[in-house]
């Protein structure tokens, strides 16, 4: 849970740093990412000793370590599976390469769409997927294919040597214990915010 | 957490539904979820009695009763801000109506993309969000503009009654307590997965 909370704290000392910001209270940087001055504290502690009592954390250095200690030192390359409309917006995101990733191969098994070029890279047939990933030396891979396709592209993945991967397909893929998934279906993340919705609305039976 | 898990089992149990399973264990539904028998039943019983020890759970009925929760079995009216490649993709996203919700109406400040139509909906000028959104009973937004540009935004969705919106945009926006909001950063999810990533590999020192 951490580990998901140290990527908004860099996304935050970044922010700073290029607004030439060169040192923060963990108050501070609490307020800017929406936790706790103690939640921050905490969270860094795990770590190591970070900052003197009452100086503040300096900008670059902790946003140094942070990047450090999610590996983050070492660029991420990237395959992109799927280039329907996600996967293009996603192929062509600018994003990624300021923050440690960069997209190296594009991936669709529609012979319409193999041979395009977006963002400067022609989409590759899945066929050959494996000699490239291996080539490209592709640790990450995103699936943007619709659900029924993507138990076999995250198995073709993961044969290739993708060890991370960003699931936007609406179903849950299986994976070995080794192979790490974020599932970023934006339909699950709205399902989870209606919760709250509804909690703040008057009840069926009391209208 | 729980909350964020259910819209995940309510995707398995449509899956489900859809090959005509009607019934299924704990132990079956928390392998293609990817958690334990044990955390399904946990988490089920903080809402309440489902199923009977050793009889699994009715598909159907499992899946209605967490739309019920989650409240989807109302649906929610959403709006899109930032006709870029990311938001036009999301406009045009056709899972959302099967899941509880409609994309009811777009916003872009760019002149150029005012007035074009993308999935039926002609995008709209920023100045009359206020009064859409009202007039369409819109409570949920997507930002997917520019870090620069997400507070504003927000505050704006905000001031027209938004109370739930996913921020695509590299950055924490502020909201007032009764507002969440899903970060959905593309490169927050892949940075945590990096984290991992790092952890299989030799180290520098050793290697």
């Amino acid at each position: 849970v951490v580990v998901r909370r140290l990527p908004i704290y860099a996304r935050a000392l970044e922010h700073l740093a290029a607004a030439s910001e060169r040192v923060i209270s963990s108050g501070r940087l609490g307020a800017l990412v929406g936790v706790s001055a103690d939640q921050i504290r905490k969270d860094l502690s795990y770590f190591g000793e970070f900052g003197r009592k009452g100086a503040g954390y300096r900008v670059d250095a902790l946003a140094a370590t942070i990047r450090g200690i999610l590996g983050l030192d070492q660029e991420r390359r990237l395959a992109v599976v799927g280039l329907g409309r996600l996967g293009r917006a996603l192929a062509a995101y600018p994003g990624f390469v300021d923050r440690g990733f960069r997209v190296v191969a594009l991936f669709d098994r529609d012979p319409a769409v193999v041979g395009q070029e977006i963002a400067s890279l022609r989409v590759l047939p899945m066929e050959s997927l494996g000699e490239v990933l291996a080539r490209e030396g592709v640790t990450v891979g995103i699936v943007a294919v619709p659900a029924e396709q993507a138990q076999a592209v995250t198995d073709l993945l993961v044969a290739s040597g993708v060890r991370a991967l960003l699931n936007y397909a609406p179903i849950t893929v299986a994976t070995p214990p080794s192979v790490r998934v974020g599932d970023v279906d934006p339909v699950v993340a709205l399902q989870s915010l209606a919760y709250y919705l509804k909690a703040g609305e008057p009840s069926e039976q009391a209208s």
